[in-house]
């Protein structure tokens, strides 16, 4: 990868007088410090530079390529860089895998030639790189973009579509939001998203890895590479809805994926979910600038707008953060500067003590206080520009704050020059300013999991998975087509607790059957290619008489038509219904299912994923990842859920599912729960 | 009303060569061509101005005080106005009502003095008015704000809080939103946001109305004020979350009050809710450029960048907006530009088309195509500027739309001075732009939603609510501790469905019933201060035989120490469970609340509330606001909910609580459905 961002020589093979051939000599000339060579038979000369008829002719070493002809000719270039010993080849031209199947066929071309060769391909159909530290411009990209005032930072982006990495560097550059390096990565033949993380992971230009993709080329290791990752990292996700996930089809030529399982597996390994493009920056901004915010993110807000404080409030609330209460002694120091009608409490509106004691005094012995207590980790303040008297001394209150281990954030409203002014000097100390409360809440909370996720990994031993036996039970079932019994049975070989069951060839079996685990029963109706057995009628709840029951077989029967087989099943009481499933994802390969069931499941789905084999303490961390969690907590009081348990059902079922490679997927629902204990009633699994 | 915002002559009580009471006089000075009166006994004249000693030595007619003296001076100066004639005040000082006991006995003192002498009270506790298009500035806000160049603009702004009422003005100013009026309302001793809506409804400079509040005073009022508004009307609602309320207790001295019952309330009546500062002001501004958007909303997207196509759809798609298929005809027309491998769809992404036949040939022919779409209502231009060549002609972009019914929005990005001018231009032509997609789909969602409601209510015959009989049924119940039985008899006697029950003196008479009504049954143990049955162990399922039935009855005889009484009730079976109920809100009187039951009314909570009494159709509006209403649809092969059943006993109940004023809460949970019907199996009615 070094030498994609690194290299001492450069070839523009597409070079031109005009356009976008025009623009990556441009953008090389004016900050690159090695060899450029522009490749063109039909110009001598390019802006100054020697131009060669081809690459062959270049005379000395060419570690970089970047190629911006017609896509068909890009073989015969690739074969080129080959004959040269060249190395690594950006390919920024559109025309492959994006426009259909001869797209495709010439896209597979390109990598037969490169591959042997030992060529690693950037591309094709995207931007390239830039490197705002370095001033690497290897992109054609308008060269305007340079006179946004793009500010070196510490975010580097990866992105999939071309056009979005140069809005992203002009939007950044417009937020006064630094950038290290920005990677558009396009159709992704070889070097993809995963390629980059790793490296960005060791670059020590980079803090944070800010990604916008249409799709993940390789959910499982993408994955394992956000759960080992020291940074953080955001990611924008397009394609969630369904017609986005169609368009991104046809522009990228993308399949968007199970976008509930990847938002669920991805969030548990720690990635950041942005749901929109500033989301998305000040999310990687404030994890760029807040390493050091206390997980437990307990807020003290002050303003001189009582309104103010209600809203942001309101917001922090909204995000998942606490507006803590203040210590005793913090309240007594307040009390020194607030009017005796108005007792301290957080939020701390000044505004009356402003205006009793001056904007100064009051001002600093707020601060004082609030830096004094012990159970405020983050102070916000709210401040209007222009309006709100004086600028307060930001440098002084951040080094205060930095001496107190506390973070500082700042609200900013209010008139255009003083906002400006108040802006740059925040930026200057190292503050983080956001003009919308609700956007501050969330990037914070973002900040605070991250960090909580990573004194939790220092804390913990690392994952400790045993892989699962390759010497598997044999299957107690052989027949191809399975049905709710057949799925049980394998469930049981594999310890997960299901009801006590059996197939009936007869009423008098069943009523034997019945009278053995207890009264009432349920008789269900097996039928090949039934397996919504409620919406067929095939489920008879509550038998507790012979009669009744020998009735019911034979309407089963007739109903049935003689195919399939009947079963019959001990009625369980429950308090309530789970979900648990495996599943073998096209992108993150097999995962384990978790939820709410009932009508949960399919009105508000409450259902997390997670990578399979997962140990216990994963398994656990999946169980208790329910946006719900309240209910297996001891809700109405109920029993709560063992969750050691129920997190020993799902490694189970991870390797289970993993140990035969024909199980495409498997459902169990219900999973009821009683007495904290969860018990398969129905079990579905489905073979490739 | 009319007096406060154009007076002919203007007294500044506590008129000062400095600070706050020179602001007031400044202000005036530079928009107001009344007569000035600055009222301070220290100084012969101010800014120019002769200052009077008292309001009685002023020489004419004085129509409007404003007040900016200390708490305690006020009466006196309301009695010199009394004397003076004066009938409109504005006290701006603060130390009232949001002081404590003191305040408030002064607040009431002055309330006292205004009334007799016909005196309406705007504040105390405010920053008074500002009338940007007359540039009436009736404010002690620091005269700076002018520089931000407001501008004239739809929007009136009601705000409680003051120093909110100059963060709006401000933060408009800068995102270039034009204002009307902007009215900050303080403590609302007299003069409160109903007496402002009343009077910007028919004021002809006002198209959109947006508050901020932190409680609202005449809850009932408002929801009757907004239900016949023919202007749409926007309200961001501080204090929603528990220490957001706790700050507007001290704030304002606001009951937030109960914060769901609110914003279903109001939702219902039409309010758009905003969540945030910037959401109000964008909502707002897009209330007001977009009365004629078709309420259908159906978007086609053009763009250059197909990343930022995708990220449109996910956010409009997640808005609740349609991304419409195209009409062939459409399609056949792109087709004309788009390269032969890329099959038109929508969004548009118009890179490759660009590539192939140029930037205007493609843009005109793409737009052309989607006005003649019949199947769009709105066109939502993805542009970056700078990047994407040229600008586009928006004048002859907004004319072709507006002659095509087509509505045209900009979601605009890039370069700032390209982006800078486009704002203009759009501006200029009444597009309007955003930067973020959430945004605009949040905005674009309302506006469809208030389009759609105002084209029902002009097809819709006006309620017609029958007033519940005066001679209510009388009371069965005489009992003032009302248990479940008393409960459901009520219900009963108002026509509402309830399960077969009866209480039994003894096992003998519960076994009569059962046999009576079909086993099994429930038996249910009614103890005084035991509402919570089921988690005391009082409530028995499934009993089916006389001797079970005899040994669970003198168990729960045992268990209630002989308190109390049991209930035999039959155990029905059901698909689903409701909640229904009454409730006399502190803020918003009598009304009717209906949501999801089981665990969803603790977990995932998805109730919604109206006025009651409610007619029919209002009822059926209500049945059909739920978030999850797929539920009572005919969902999982289920019967539907029969909706006009649902809604009458919502009436019923309705009229049920308001017939007698004792009755503080009536809960109906669960209200089970079985076949579309729905029936109360428990209920509780709480009495004042």
């Amino acid at each position: 990868m070094q030498t994609f961002f690194n290299p001492r020589s450069v070839a523009v093979v597409g070079a031109s007088a005009k356009n976008l051939g025009n623009h990556v000599v441009l953008n090389l000339k004016t900050g690159f410090k090695g060899a450029i060579y522009p490749v063109n038979p039909n110009y001598p000369q390019i802006e100054g530079l020697t131009c060669y008829p081809s690459i062959d002719a270049i005379p000395g070493q060419l570690d970089l390529a970047i190629v911006i002809v017609p896509a068909q000719m890009i073989p015969t270039v690739l074969e080129a860089c080959a004959r040269k010993g060249t190395r690594r080849v950006i390919i920024e031209s559109a025309g492959f895998s994006e426009t259909g199947p001869e797209g495709r066929a010439l896209q597979a071309r390109c990598d037969q030639i490169a591959r042997p060769a030992g060529i690693r391909l950037w591309g094709p159909n995207c931007m390239g790189v830039v490197d705002v530290r370095q001033q690497h411009f290897f992109t054609f990209m308008h060269p305007n973009i340079r006179r946004e005032g793009l500010l070196p930072g510490r975010i580097s982006l990866i992105v999939q579509s071309g056009m979005m990495s140069a809005i992203f560097l002009a939007e950044l550059a417009r937020r006064g939001i630094g950038v290290a390096k920005a990677c558009s990565i396009g159709n992704r033949a070889d070097v993809d998203e995963c390629d980059l993380i790793e490296y960005l992971e060791q670059d020590p230009d980079t803090d944070v890895i800010a990604l916008y993709l249409e799709s993940i080329l390789r959910g499982r290791r993408f994955t394992e590479l956000a759960q080992g990752a020291k940074k953080p990292i955001v990611l924008l996700k397009g394609g969630q809805s369904q017609a986005g996930a169609k368009a991104a089809m046809s522009h990228t030529s993308s399949l968007a994926g199970n976008s509930r399982l990847l938002k669920s597996v991805l969030s548990q390994a720690g990635v950041a979910m942005a749901d929109s493009i500033f989301q998305m920056m000040d999310m990687a901004h404030t994890l760029a600038m807040l390493p050091q915010l206390n997980p437990a993110g307990r807020v003290a807000i002050m303003t001189l707008s009582g309104g103010a404080g209600i809203l942001a409030c309101d917001a922090l609330e909204r995000g998942g953060l606490t507006i803590a209460p203040l210590a005793e002694q913090t309240r007594e120091r307040l009390a020194e500067v607030f009017p005796a009608w108005m007792p301290p409490a957080n939020p701390i509106d000044l505004f009356p003590a402003v205006a009793q004691r001056g904007r100064v005094v009051a001002f600093e012995k707020a601060f004082a206080a609030i830096l004094a207590d012990p159970d405020i980790d983050l102070i916000v303040i709210h401040y209007v520009a222009g309006i709100d008297a004086g600028v307060p001394d930001i440098q002084g209150m951040k080094s205060l704050a930095d001496r107190n281990q506390k973070t500082v954030l700042f609200w900013l409203m209010g008139l255009a020059e003083g906002k400006r002014l108040v802006s740059e000097t925040a930026r200057n100390a190292g503050i983080a300013v956001f003009d919308d409360a609700t956007r501050l809440a969330e990037c914070v909370a973002t900040a605070a999991r991250f960090n909580a996720r990573k004194a939790a990994a220092e804390s913990e031993p690392p994952n400790a998975i045993t892989p699962p036996s390759s010497a598997a039970a044999p299957l107690s079932v052989t027949s191809p087509l399975w049905d709710e019994f057949d799925s049980k049975q394998l469930l049981r070989d594999w310890r997960i607790p299901v009801v006590d069951e059996r197939i009936a060839a007869d009423a008098a079996q069943a009523w034997s059957f019945a009278q053995q685990v207890g009264l009432p029963v349920v008789l269900k109706g097996l039928a090949p290619g039934k397996a919504h057995k409620t919406e067929h009628g095939l489920v008879k709840l509550g038998l507790s008489d012979e009669r009744q029951l020998a009735e019911t077989f034979t309407a089963l029967q007739r109903q049935m038509d003689g195919l399939g087989r009947i079963l019959v099943q001990k009625q369980v009481a429950f308090e309530y219904e789970l979900i648990a499933g495996f599943v073998r994802d096209d992108q993150f390969g097999a995962c384990v299912m978790f939820g709410l069931g009932g009508i949960f499941a399919e009105l508000e789905p409450d259902v997390v994923f997670a990578l399979a084999p997962l140990d216990l303490a994963a398994a656990l961390r999946l169980v208790r990842a329910l946006r719900n969690r309240r209910l297996i907590e001891g809700f109405r009081s109920m029993t709560p859920l063992k969750q050691e348990v129920m997190a020993q059902l799902l490694v189970d079922l991870g390797r289970l599912g993993i140990a035969y490679p024909r199980i495409a997927q498997i459902d169990i629902n219900p999973l009821v729960v009683r007495a904290g204990l969860p018990m398969a009633v129905d079990a579905n699994v489905v073979l490739k």
